[in-house]
């Protein structure tokens, strides 16, 4: 789990386990026109997509993963109604408990740049490097965590400490694109790296809480 | 981080930053009564709680989370709209990144019964397990995580494999004590532990999707 990833790997996305579970919940009676629209209008280019009853499944590269979420949450909060978001990018453990890789190791990804949309966001954000620390001297998964959140804090949005989460506020496009960034970054060092957020936009709330 | 947790320790749920984030989502024009009634009717003995934009955070013993969240979830699911419901559980690490902790160790819980809410809810759950191994001689979050699987496929609950989550069905207390007894089981052996599941209910897409 430890084992430092060669910059040579050439596995897929897929056998590398790459991918993203979406949940869109939007808070209006006509909530399924919404997502359904949301869905079509969305780029789904690159991935395989799979419809559960509690999320959406992507697999593939996380230039087409962050382009879609980001399309597909934007086109949603266009609706004009109040929106969350739930979204889990996993990496370096394909399936549900099996962790076996190609024998090459790891895989090294760039940090992925998105359009801007317009669409205002709030999420609260979580970074899990699962680092067992067998194959590295120096396993901390708070440290990989801390680099995360200071990148976080150069990257423009407003960004904020709360307990078990760290708080992102702007674009909804920076505000995915810091995310995956934590999560491809500590990808680098550690083979089995997950991240959760859960956004929310046009929160009626947003004007009494906002600092 | 892997220190083994002694049964003696005496720091309150505070210190050791044991809590909970919780999103609920109503997909319903009403949705801001739905969740405001569930919030009123919810026992919040115990808890200390924060309401922001994205979540409430709640602060607390294993047990008086574990009745909130049952309580809230199901309040709003008897409302018959279609809820999705974010929940994160958080052990060992209070603050952000800090993970200072009285010098009394960790805190050895037991684990929660609920009472049954005739709910029915589907979720899709992940435990993170953050051991470094600097402490013990074999950490491996992927053993703690196959246990708590087994552990829940034990439970009398439906349980289907995914991609990085685990879906669990059946009722929504069952659902929730499974979730949080893998989380407090984890926390025995390791530090800091969080879990994170995306519950759906009253779905029109179950029937097309259940097994």
């Amino acid at each position: 789990m430890g084992t430092i990833i060669p910059e040579t790997f050439t596995a897929t996305p897929a056998e590398f386990g790459i991918g993203a579970r979406l949940t869109l919940a939007v808070m209006r009676d006509d909530y399924a026109a919404v997502i359904l629209d949301a869905l079509q209008q969305a780029d789904s280019t690159g991935l395989a997509l799979q419809t559960g009853v509690v999320s959406t499944y992507l697999s593939g590269a996380e230039p087409d993963l962050l382009r879609y979420v980001s399309q597909v949450v934007a086109g949603a909060s266009r609706s004009g109604a109040h929106v969350t978001a739930t979204v889990q990018f996993s990496r370096g453990c394909p399936g549900e408990v099996t962790c076996t890789l190609p024998p090459t190791g790891g895989l090294f990804a760039e940090v992925v740049n998105l359009t801007p949309t317009g669409v205002h966001a709030v999420a609260e954000w979580a970074l899990y490097p699962l680092d067992d620390g067998t194959g590295s001297a120096s396993a901390d998964h708070m440290r990989d965590i801390y680099a995360a959140i200071e990148t976080a804090k150069a990257s423009g949005l407003t960004v904020h400490s709360e307990h078990f989460v760290t708080r992102l506020e702007g674009d909804l496009a920076l505000v995915l694109q810091v995310i995956a960034a934590g999560w491809i970054v500590a990808g680098r060092t550690v083979q089995h790296v997950a991240t959760h957020a859960t956004l929310s936009l046009n929160s009626p709330s947003l004007n009494s809480h906002a600092s």
